[in-house]
């Protein structure tokens, strides 16, 4: 069986395990704090980052999108209609180009800020950075967020999923980001029903389930967290 | 014939002209100052970043990461020996592991800040971000190269190229960014005599030439810039 090297609150962790039960898979799940750059785990990923897909055979995956590329060449063929990367070259840019957006460009820009100030630091020592929340990135990711969430919007105005005509790595990787936001209140649905109606769809999928459940010890989740017609 | 849409001193679209270069392709290159976010190449790239490769098709691909995904399984079984991807599950992981240290974690931690603030703040007006350089932000970056650095020289230690026997997307990323800060005198060769040789070597290929005729307007490269022994 296979291992995740996760967090339960890092968004990219989040978006491996919402891929890995899309695909069936049920890996053993080993919890990190990549704060404490732990020495066995910086053996098997030396940018010291979750998460880490173990195989059996001991070969070691990190980070998401290469998680992601991993899975679609060992696994993607044997999904046929819930491949999570689609086949044609024009479809497989479009979800990258959208994977990359919500990977590096919404976590530089609202979750790094806001899960790192207002979740990692509560558990992190002063060595490691620990303290209380620096509220000038609080205030630049919720400005940000809602610009992100207006493209989504504009995207499901146009679109089934928010990469063409199927579910695939783009919706699992922006509703894995989100979800991290939604549990600190932070995203404001009622800026665009658009894309509230893209997530409660894509949060009411089993595969969300047992993130839902997850919880920051000390520190409840906004009410509608966790409520599939929120 | 395609079109990529560069700037000369982005690392992301300098990887680009590499990959292209070593495929034997020749693109017409048109250069795109990002921070001015021109309406027509917004379309293209609503992200606002470069590089974006577009087909003669009018396919564009935006991303230096997406592009390389997208090169290799458009052009990359054609290269056979000279692929830039290798074709084994492990050795795939491992290329991409260390393409994405390099345009992501050496970018936000090195060539991020010394490229934004050296070069690219000189360029923008004030209302885009320009202004004199935030000497923390090159202070941070010229104390992250030097553990990027020795990570270089640990890993040529063992091994022929920076990902494995062969030159990959790993080595053409790593050279793209240090060749940045290398035009700007950062780069502390001296600390690390097994990374200089690596990138002596990369630097001397027909593909760096172009880049190495590269000048920021009214700021010369550092003396060794160009020079194949430095």
């Amino acid at each position: 069986m296979a291992t995740l090297h996760h967090s339960p609150f890092c968004p990219h962790s989040r978006f491996i395990r919402l891929v890995l039960a899309e695909m069936g898979m049920e890996p053993s799940l080993l919890e990190e704090r990549p704060w404490e750059r732990r020495d066995a785990f910086l053996i098997i990923n030396p940018a010291g980052t979750t998460p880490v897909l173990v195989e059996q055979s001991g070969l070691a995956v990190p980070g998401a999108g290469i998680i992601a590329e991993y899975l679609d060449e060992t696994r993607g063929l044997g999904l046929s209609g819930r491949r999570l990367l689609p086949e044609t070259t024009a479809a497989r840019v479009e979800v990258r180009r959208l994977l990359d957006w919500f990977l590096v460009k919404f976590d530089a820009e609202v979750t790094g800020y806001l899960v790192t100030e207002k979740i990692f630091k509560r558990f992190m020592n002063s060595a490691a950075g620990g303290g209380p929340p620096d509220m000038n990135a609080i205030r630049a990711a919720r400005t940000n967020v809602r610009y992100h969430l207006k493209y989504i919007g504009y995207l499901m105005s146009r679109r089934k999923w928010i990469a063409g005509d199927h579910l695939t790595y783009a919706d699992l990787a922006a509703a894995a980001h989100l979800s991290c936001v939604d549990y600190l209140g932070d995203v404001p649905w009622d800026e665009d029903e658009t894309a509230r109606d893209w997530y409660a769809r894509v949060k009411s999928r089993p595969c969300f389930r047992t993130l839902l459940a997850d919880r920051v010890p000390g520190m409840a989740p906004a009410d509608h967290y966790a409520d599939l017609d929120f």
